[in-house]
């Protein structure tokens, strides 16, 4: 598949959860609205450039979460933050239950590859990748790092996951 | 309680999941706009009178009906329609996952009430109550019947579950 | 609904569950094998009459009692024993992860009826209904008083589960 | 049964959950150091008289309610409050995961006498019934009038949930 | 191990679930039966050579997929087909439920060694291992590639798996 | 992070699991009971040096398992054994319903460790990590193998976990 293709194929929701700047920015909505400290929602806006159509800033809060993730009219969902091991990071708990079909093997690879850059801390990263209303789901930690990983892999099957759930193969 | 109270003391939003209807009338938002035919989703907008201030009615599809549970904006959601035994009823399992507090001596007394009132058949009801995001939410059968026995249930405990949601009691 | 109509709507298997006569009888298979001392089974056999056609004997073991349920060709499948709550009891456990639906209501019908002839103890009785594969399929306990509030329930509700369970409404 | 025979026949802990007495008195062991004003534990160290063994006051934890049932030797744990509507109650949530068997039948039964009490309201009270460890486990909401209507149905199933927990019948 | 000992060591039966070939030849049964067109299921017979037993084509069925794997009774099953995202995939939704025991490393692996093939695409590849009923159970997915990979894997591991679920080790 | 710092910042309990070993010492208590042919529990407790404050022998039960899990009052927990596919290992699943959140990357890399050592077999490993009541928790297999694996990659871990689990930061 040809890059070009990848980047005419689907359109993008950044979605940053975050309760620290939501406190200090409030409900975010809209590209032109991106928070300047915002730099792993930031990193993936520009990965994806002009399919990139919307982003959103919430807090750490599983109602506003799901919100977001159903109000998103994009092909592509791609959550960043809330993603730890501490009670209050729920972006995982609040998305996996909304998920039709959840693509574990997307974790795994995440983390096989994080592994070969740092090591066994690699374990830590939960993420999550799946099926919702026909778009693609990702969630990934909020490191610059982890978004980095995430935004090479999501862009090499994004493609593949929409047409499957799509049932046009 | 005096019954002025509860009518004052909390909003409803009525979506009523009915495929055929949908397949006639399309998405259907807002009150002035209730199909005449939706005789259930109507009788529901009639018993909680002024409280009421939307209305929507989609189908028997998981996505549309968590789309409108998300955003309504009201205290008490109460869904009508998909909630029986046949594969395409999806009602309860496109809510049931959102909800964070089941509350599962709903079904228990609405079955109750319906066994005293058509017998066996009642337990062939199913029902689902609960709160997501601080509302109280319930799913009640399509038919006229549960509709009313639904609703009278409702009128006595939807102050409480919404005090309880709220932390308030 | 006439009883007429009941009993010559739909077909009926029989499945006991019982490890001691198990050892007994080894497995058991058709109608004209039951063991004497298989009142129970016996019962809900007597009860259906010329609807029944087909009777397994089968030990708590996950294994047979989930092969008895997917080889019943008969549209009511009515398992009796292994409800208990002793730890070797698995009926439920077994029969549960396969049902496409299930029917909550009615463990709760049924214990209420026993509630009223037997007190408190009612509530220890372990039940389980819903679907499988179009058929309907219920899991009684093993004495010969539960398995008559079953058989009475049963037979008023078996053509409307399988009328739902269809789509033919 | 002789209802002499149920008051020799087990030994009974009672565990009150109460993150506001938790915070006035800390954690308490022994049935010598019930608060005053914890007027539901009391009320069930009355019921069950000399068959209680120990008390204990945690606060509405996880961690230290699962520590609670699991330090419990006694063959009957019953805990008092955390069972409501509010995130912040967790006491079903704690013991759920642990039990090897549930029995449905206890809080549907409560919640039918309960109705017959209160009315619709008796729907709100959540409980939790099962078997943990060879033991009987029970979860009564915190208010006294639940507490009564729990400790009336407690009495009568005990002997029988722990017989058939431990296979002797 | 000898690779001679693996091939005596068990039997296996072969499920390929595939509608559209459902459609044109129905329910098939036996070695002698595999539609020449049925590339894969044939490449799975041609690699256990022997060892292979029964062979059978289903629909993408809930129920058919079950019926297929209660009915087989080979030590080893292995399914190709139906694990796809597309919603009408349902193999390893029908499996999964019944398995005693998930092997999650099964997966893990296979998108390893795929991921080493064909690059972050492996991510997509849904698989399933376990145990049922004393029974090694494997799902693959439907295309050429896949099955060569789950066939070098199964071939690794069946005996041991079978060792282990039958409590030899 | 230097490996004193590691060894000097949290206290470690561990936990064999062992049917056989149980029947042959009964339950074991304390650093100076480790009988002699528990050569994994000893590995574990050399590995961690001065940091191991205790050890416990239980049996594969489910009841013992979890209490051994709450009176440990170190930051680490280490299980070794019962982790097999026979349905008598039972330590993770005794396990797994009491964490608050899991781990998953553990068990993909600890396989993924053995997989380049042992090859295919390495997927047959089950294994669990997570956190519970503020504590790390892991559950590795029986053998020295395995958990020479375990013991590598939890020390380069369990700080790690330890602060995200206590919100450090």
């Amino acid at each position: 598949m040809h890059e070009h293709e990848v980047y005419e194929s689907y359109t993008v929701c950044v979605v940053t959860v975050s309760t620290s700047r939501f406190k200090k920015y409030g409900e975010v909505n809209g590209l032109e609205n991106i928070p300047e400290e915002d730099e792993s929602g930031r990193l993936i806006v520009d990965a994806f450039m002009e399919n990139v159509r919307d982003y959103k800033l919430v807090s750490d809060d599983v109602g506003m979460i799901r919100k977001a993730l159903i109000s998103c009219e994009q092909d592509v969902v791609i959550f960043t933050g809330g993603t730890g091991l501490n009670p209050k990071d729920v972006t995982i708990e609040a998305v996996k239950p909304m998920l039709e079909r959840e693509i574990e093997g997307f974790g795994e690879i995440f983390r096989l590859k994080s592994y070969q850059e740092i090591g066994y801390r690699a374990m830590l990263s939960r993420t999550l990748a799946g099926i919702y209303d026909g778009k693609a789901v990702f969630c990934l930690p909020g490191s610059k790092n982890a978004v980095k990983v995430g935004v090479e892999i999501i862009k090499e099957v994004a493609n593949h996951i929409l047409s499957h759930a799509r049932g046009m193969r």
